[in-house]
């Protein structure tokens, strides 16, 4: 694919320019006025839409309400958990000035909202009949980036963040897991994105937070991406924020608060782990479009090909299937096909006079044929195309889009495990984290992960709640390991 | 109704104060900790989300993309064009630090996006092909208020903004129409609020249009609400932020562009068209809860009750009714009949083992037995009581709530009609306006607007869309009317 074609740097050659060109030539997002800051265009809008109402009926299934707490929080708010104002500070937006006079304290515009629920909290729960108090909320939020990147950080994010408060520590756990466990199904079932999930180390944890847990996704170049967190507060917000219950006892006792996120920034993973040179490699389940169909009318319009077009839409549509006919009359077939390579539509179907006539269409998947390892080639848009009965099309393509939806899960997870290594030397912890990930014993000494990061730009990404107990000596300084396991290591988003 | 048994002060004493009170008390919302914030509660965001669902499937039906243009805007693109920056200036929040920094230019948080839409609009349309441009955005503003209102006026709110471009003026006059028809079925259909559909007289238009056009709906109160409005700006923001668009015959030509907007005020609008003393009163098509089932236990708990309430309410969760078992058990079954009035639940259905054993279920629909007129009376919850066969209770209830829908429209719109006036004197005038709406011929003397005001409260709320030509004197001044037809006027929200 020669690069001027679409104008996306090949991965190999840039994979972060790959990156920049194709989010704005796939015409997901475009840059803001203000610098950091995006507009999320209607395509990557509506696939943010799709994680989003997936997300939405799991969250509800699981029992928690949607609320809307306000974008603007006193300032005085954030400092009163230590910990907290110290990680975002650096990070705050602030208007000093509304309604055109001074205000007399400035308010910060939320860049997390634990502070504002942890003051409501505080008005609505009065006794243990109040618990659990399980609510969420689908919001902006503004942290100022000095480096950003779109929808991986951006200075204005969109995301979901759930607050809960229990009366047990026990049970502010079990729901902490149970998040972590929301957003790993999430994640595999639905963006086709295995992930590991675990502990973050105290260095990395939630500015406020007693644990941090994680899920890790490994993108094409080999670095994590940190997809979803969630968040055991112990009492901190609690005692903050005076979140307090009356227990079956009688007596006053604060809760235990939880908070766990999932943002835009998911459709940045969903874009590098499964791009390639081609443009956007979209899972059925995320994709606007699931199959489009390109009439091949070359000179004339032809009325029974539209028609024909038509009437497999509506018999795809009646199937759930989400399609659309490109009948745009002014472009070629050619260039429609780059078009919706570039933007990851899992199947095209090609209708043109001769398919009518035998009663068939022409299916190219996004991948090809058995093309499972993803390698661009010339002719690869030729390769893997079939020729389908039109009668039976709706029930092979619902077939085809919940099997291309399993084939991008295992090419990702062969992908990943294949870039995972168990590093027992230091040399093999530096070439693994090269190009992907190590799972590796180390200490709990903040300067020793300092040194890591230093030599290798990897960081600690989580300490893996499936690992095998393990102990020895710390990959780097040789002293004995924490943590009781393995952590897995890699460069980072 | 005893004032004190729900805490909500009476219509006829202070209607003003009963709305305050019962947004509270039926936890639709909570004061935030910044003047003029609101939280919006799990029970409010509920109502909100069902309304939204509504309309996003109705704009997305008529052609438009959703997408999400930044919460932060320069604030020299608000100077852009004179009028809007006129009109918004008083009512902006403005960042002037981030990052720990102060900022070289302020950012204004955007009190509605047509700057930095527009600002996209130029950069993304260059040919006649790219129109029309049909965009919409699903957010929150910011407007500082200086007598803020739940959900009627705050300072910040959740909204829909429309924001198209068009080829010609004809095509955006449409696309304005089109948004109008939109939010009157919506106000009909869902909100059961009959609504006058119309055009702004010059000094109600929205800043920087055109022309705009709104649909007026009567509260309770006799007052106006606006609830929804949709402008056409000409091409005064396409002149501004250079929106054009390359014509056939190659000339370079001005884009004419709309934008229209329906916010979570409708929700109050929902609060204070069909409440009453006792509480809410909820169209079955934005209740949370259509039907509520209230097992009748007193003292032990009964398995065989709690089994058949469990039982009927799958049946109905299965015909797509909403229905919730109120099973506390440490609650009376006359405490939870008021709190299930106050918040408005359509259907009430009370359980016990005598119903059981008979295979019936009682009803109580929250306005009673053609009690239309909503009176509120000590008795009412016992007067409008029947027996249900439980085998038949799904499609019965099915019913019920279409007529229950059904019957708030007629009564909001019985109400309203009862209320409006055709004026033809000052004083006739006077008095309608005094208790609900006057459609009276006037001039389109701003002066006389103000004195009109000034006099009675009453604002012109719109030119309607369905009125007879008439000409004749002003009802104030008695020079020759403008407008060609009668003017409706009103007290407004």
């Amino acid at each position: 694919m020669a690069r001027d074609e679409r104008g996306v740097t090949p991965q190999g050659e840039d994979f972060s320019a790959w990156y920049n060109d194709l989010v704005i030539k796939a015409e997901l997002v475009e840059h803001g006025p203000v610098r950091g800051t995006m507009v999320i265009r209607p395509y990557g809008y509506r696939i943010w839409e799709l994680l989003q109402a997936d997300l939405d009926r799991r969250i509800k299934e699981t029992g928690h309400l949607n609320a809307y707490f306000p974008l603007l929080i006193p300032e005085s708010y954030m400092r009163r958990e230590a910990e907290h104002v110290a990680g975002f500070a650096p990070e705050l937006a602030v208007v000093t000035h509304a309604g055109g006079k001074d205000l007399d304290e400035p308010l910060v515009i939320r860049p997390t909202s634990e502070t504002v629920v942890g003051e409501m909290m505080a008005r609505w729960i009065g006794s243990h009949r109040d618990l659990p108090l399980l609510l969420n909320q689908w919001a902006n939020v503004v942290r100022w980036e000095l480096r950003p990147r779109m929808l991986l950080r951006t200075t204005e994010f969109l995301w979901q963040e759930g607050h809960t408060a229990h009366a047990t520590a026990e049970q502010a756990r079990d729901e902490v897991m149970l998040a972590l466990r929301t957003y790993a199904s999430l994640a595999t079932e639905v963006a086709a994105m295995p992930v590991i999930a675990g502990e973050k180390t105290p260095g990395e944890r939630f500015a406020g937070a007693a644990a941090t847990f994680t899920i890790e996704a490994m993108m094409r170049d080999g670095r994590a991406l940190q997809a979803g967190t969630s968040h055991d507060m112990g009492t901190n917000f609690a005692r903050a924020f005076g979140i307090e219950y009356t227990a079956p006892d009688n007596t006053v006792q604060l809760c235990h608060t939880t908070s766990w996120g999932m943002s835009s920034r998911m459709i940045g993973g969903v874009i590098m782990a499964h791009g390639d040179d081609k443009g956007l490699v979209l899972p059925p389940a995320l994709a606007p479009h699931q199959v489009v169909i390109v009439p091949i009318t070359r000179g004339e319009p032809d009325e029974a090909v539209a028609a024909a077009a038509a009437d497999l839409a509506g018999r795809l549509t009646r199937m759930g299937i989400r399609v659309h006919v490109d009948d745009r009359p002014h472009l070629s077939p050619g260039f429609k096909f780059n078009h919706w390579e570039l933007r990851g539509v899992p199947i095209r179907l090609e209708l043109g006079p001769r398919d009518l006539a035998a009663g068939t269409v022409v299916m190219a998947r996004r991948l090809g044929n058995g093309q499972a390892s993803g390698s661009a080639g010339g002719g690869q848009e030729r390769a893997g195309k079939e020729s389908l009965s039109l009668d039976s099309a709706p029930a092979r393509l619902s077939f085809e889009l919940t099997a291309f939806q399993a084939m991008l899960l295992q090419r990702a997870t062969e992908f990943r495990d294949q870039r995972t290594v168990r590093a027992n030397s230091w040399p093999e912890f530096a070439a693994a984290v090269a190009v992907g990930w190590a799972l590796a014993l180390a200490c709990e000494d903040r300067a020793c992960e300092d040194e890591i990061k230093a030599a290798t730009a990897a960081t600690p990404r989580c300490i893996p709640l499936d690992g095998e107990p393990e102990t020895g000596p710390c990959i780097r300084c040789g002293r004995p390991s924490a943590y009781g396991q393995r952590v897995l290591f890699g460069r980072a988003y």
